[in-house]
């Protein structure tokens, strides 16, 4: 990200460069960017309300036309929009999209590109093939994955989930192995009684499915005195597995907010090595926490208690044990000149 | 908060302080204070145990006139209370209500402020309009939200929900994403069975959000092959869902009890740095601790930790390796004094 | 619990001094400490069991007198239990039980020993009053809450929830107001279609706390539209309030174990000072962290840790920057006497 | 695991190591170590896939001989690969399975060798007894815990659930003697109105358990004031009891991964002590990282945070307060010798 490339610079790549900078969500700056933003939102926003609103037969004969328009309209854009990013992608400063050809190659395969396709593709599938229009048109609705390019507090989630996929994998692995035993054995003790609901274990996973993840519509209940007993260890298990991700996530968090806590905290403590923080490191301080995403009260907290471990950690000498805290006791520091000019 | 407004100090501003004094939650301190606020809570909830009470027919045809007047009642008192708290805000320290004209209408902007205005309102509209009184009623259960004032535990809360505001938004966003996608889905695969309860996306739309809150009322409930399978796919993913809000609640209480806590750990090293614990040092730690709302057992764990962690700090010399332990080994420092003379 | 009352010491005292240890749960020495001990866990569960069983009619009616037999023979153990545990409590080292009279009489109000006597009463209250008799059996089954006295892991649980019981009462303050708010809301769109069900605000109440807490029976669903938006935005509001007290436990376990480890950790740390763990040091950090609740595989961790930790300080000199430790360079300290010879 | 059993040194050795390692799960080196892994697990997957469409009655009267060819086969694998643990297994490293016979014992009497077994045994018992055949071919589908030993992460979740399990049980407990006492007291107040399903405190156990798990089917719903009261009091405590194993889990992660990564940090602290990491460091720390399970991202936010904290304190003299960091100042370090040579 760091690494800027700085060979390629002619007229074409000074307008290629503007287009990137206006198409790239999140850091924008000039009004331009701003608004290109905003108006990409609000059409995936639209775009999602039409297809909802789309589904409703009323709706549908009423308005036919006006969903219709929005759809070629919205199509045209985010086509523009896809090749406009596909062309300027060699001006992204990671290497990997360099070579021009084969840099553009390489970001069409990257998965927000592919959606970005997926979402534009079902229009210039309709003319070609002739499937159900409505799954299609439920296509569309993936736009909206689209949307969380522009927020960045989906970026820690990311990261967590990234983190924390062996340890949620891990836990998912174990509710569906117990999500089969359960299906099975309550298959044995309910198949006689109710040999719709529970005619075979693919028939009774349903149930363990929505009564491990204590969802528990209602419409498929044991009824055998032995059927009813799993059905009640189940339950009580099914409270642990609901709880297993919710820990493994609550650790996850809880780690990265303490590594970017502990990142700025040394921040804070390095800029407090001279006993003040001046007005340059002020605004330091407070780029670097927009940058770790730390809230401003918590910034706040954090450099009080720095302070204050600064001023502790100054008070003792550990090597004679002396207190030789200057800001407290205000007397001048004559009795350790010795120290001094050691 | 601390910024007192020494300037205004006139007879009208005696009084003036007093009942701002007594209206003020929380901080009671004087017997009238704690008498107000006692007074100012029962009358909510006996308010919101009214209107509770009314909605039952038979009890609003035989004690209507009691509800009626517990009603006059209650609006009369909180309208004075409304009046005199815009009256008395000057007197609130902080500066942004310091030109009592403007000051008291910054005042009447805050949320409580108009929530407080909200709740005896409908009372007085029910002259002007003829709409519904049901609804006008209901709204004056909006009067329970007044007593978090009184609770100081509500404020680490509403510290938690506000700094994890932005990542909850975000789990909200992905949540809201997943259902729309799963009620899409599934409804393409119901619709031809259930035409009502599948006949549309917004209709779907109720049985994805009863199942990824894992409700599960059970009134819709796919019935083909693929929606089912899609059913215990969301299932799935709800565990996952309703775990994350867990996990960054989880995590931001750790956070801001961490944080808590790191400055009570400062404040206690910081009075233990002389070795003992004086009595003024033992209740500024007992007001510091219930500052910063740690509890007492908690308290004496820290001031048990830190003292042992004293010891050991003191017991090495960095600077030597040598046991200068003084509180250990009993001889004088004698050996050290090269050391403070060097 | 430290303090011992040396003072009185007689005959009957020795005798009481053993009654004494015999009943206190938990630190049973002798075997007929741990004989009596399970004797009276085990009739609890008798207990538990037998009162579930009687309440089927037809093993009422066939094993009548079995129950009663059991009923009346742990009536009898638990009325001289009763008596022996009030009889012997001045034996109890904390000082408010201490003058005989005065510290039984403070003892019985404890919650624990009115527990044992809420226990025991229905029986004998069965011969004064004539109350419906099932209810009374019930109130038996409280005798369930003593087998709490025999866990140690049950202290960190009470501990937990005591420190967290603010952070708490305010989360359950909170879901109650939403629940008032969301029947209210939910009884004006629905009550007209559906007059019994959401008939009042206290009938709509049933629903809303069925639903906020995720149960979800389906017995009652709102029906319109208005009702149904209603219900799916307290749907999305119960996912976030069902994860507040996740949360908040997640946070107050996390602080205690913390605390818990701290403390070990710096006794560990305290006790490789010297450099080496000898055997009684051993023996000692095994009690420390049977005592703090500490796993074994934990212990050893943290040992692994502090040891690496010790090996890098002692690494460093602070103070001037060289690299001092022995353990790695194995040459001999001559460069550095001058500093012990100082 | 790291003492090597270096004694027994044969030519039947040479193959039992051989076997022992390609049968070993995990660690694969070598192309048919991992070809025995992923055969093994492949033909367990098959298994599992088989017995539960085996259970739909048309696939069984259609493809019954495909069922039992895979059967009889998987049999015969599993049963080799029993065999050929058990008499490689004195090649474990533990020495507990040293002599070759009581290791080869102690080995078939671990929950691991015990499932093996259990796996393989319904088949030959079908020769000899004549129960019923569909519960044995469910007894197979426990293979898939064998699954388990070929997946890293689940170490984790195997530790936590380990050390939270005196915790855990707890909770468990408190959640058992809760539904007990809602059983109890719903049954007073529904069993003459509903006497079938609240006829007895066992039948209100269901609904209970239901109810407290938040699972709430719906088939059994209270219907008078009184039980509609126990049940939304049970419904509120059951928001709580589901939190406190996600509480306790929540905990036991954070703990668990806490000490994996103050190990790591320390051993990025050992390697930074010289000012630099060089090649050979490199790839310790990087295996070191792998071990502890620690990912990538994890890895480099610890190293950069290390790093900070490493200038920092060699910034600090906490003997005379002075700024000594020779990296910063590139000063020569003259002024300082005569602490040196003190």
């Amino acid at each position: 990200m760091t690494v800027s490339n700085s060979v390629t610079s002619s007229v074409s790549n000074t307008l290629r460069r503007k287009v990137y900078d206006t198409l790239e969500a999140g850091r924008s700056e000039t009004r331009l960017e701003r608004f290109a933003d905003l108006a990409l939102m609000l059409l995936i926003a639209i775009n999602v309300v039409a297809v909802i609103l789309e589904s409703v037969p009323s709706y549908h004969a009423a308005y036919g036309d006006v969903f219709l328009t929005i759809e070629i309209f919205s199509v045209a854009v985010f086509t523009v929009e896809y090749i406009l990013r596909v062309w300027s992608v060699p001006e992204h400063p990671a290497v990997k999209y360099q070579p021009a050809i084969m840099g553009r190659i390489r970001y069409m395969l990257t998965p927000m590109a592919l959606l970005d396709l997926i979402v534009i593709l079902p229009f210039y599938l309709m003319f070609f093939v002739t499937v159900d229009l409505r799954v299609l048109r439920v296509l569309r609705l993936f736009r909206v994955f689209r949307l969380t390019r522009y927020s960045s507090a989906m970026g820690l989630l990311t990261q967590v989930l990234k983190e924390e996929a062996a340890n949620i994998s891990a836990a998912l692995f174990v509710l569906m192995m117990l999500i089969v035993l359960a299906a099975s054995v309550t298959f044995l003790a309910e198949h006689e009684v109710q040999p719709v609901a529970f005619g075979s274990i693919p028939a009774a996973l349903w149930w363990a499915i929505i009564t491990m993840t204590t969802i528990g519509y209602g419409d498929v209940v044991p009824m055998t005195v032995v059927g009813k007993t799993c059905g009640a260890i189940i339950g009580v298990i099914s409270v642990g597995m609901v709880a297993l991700p919710a820990g493994i996530l609550a650790s996850g968090f809880n780690e990265a907010l303490h590594r970017r806590r502990r990142r700025f905290e040394n921040f804070v403590e390095d800029a407090m090595l001279d006993g003040v923080i001046d007005s340059t490191e002020h605004i330091q301080i407070r780029s670097k926490s927009e940058e770790l995403g730390i809230s401003e009260g918590e910034a706040a907290d954090i450099m009080k208690s720095t302070h204050e471990r600064a001023q502790i950690r100054s008070g003792y000498c550990p090597h004679c044990g002396k207190l030789i805290r200057g800001t407290r006791d205000k007397r001048p520091k004559q009795p350790q000149p010795e120290q001094r000019s050691e």
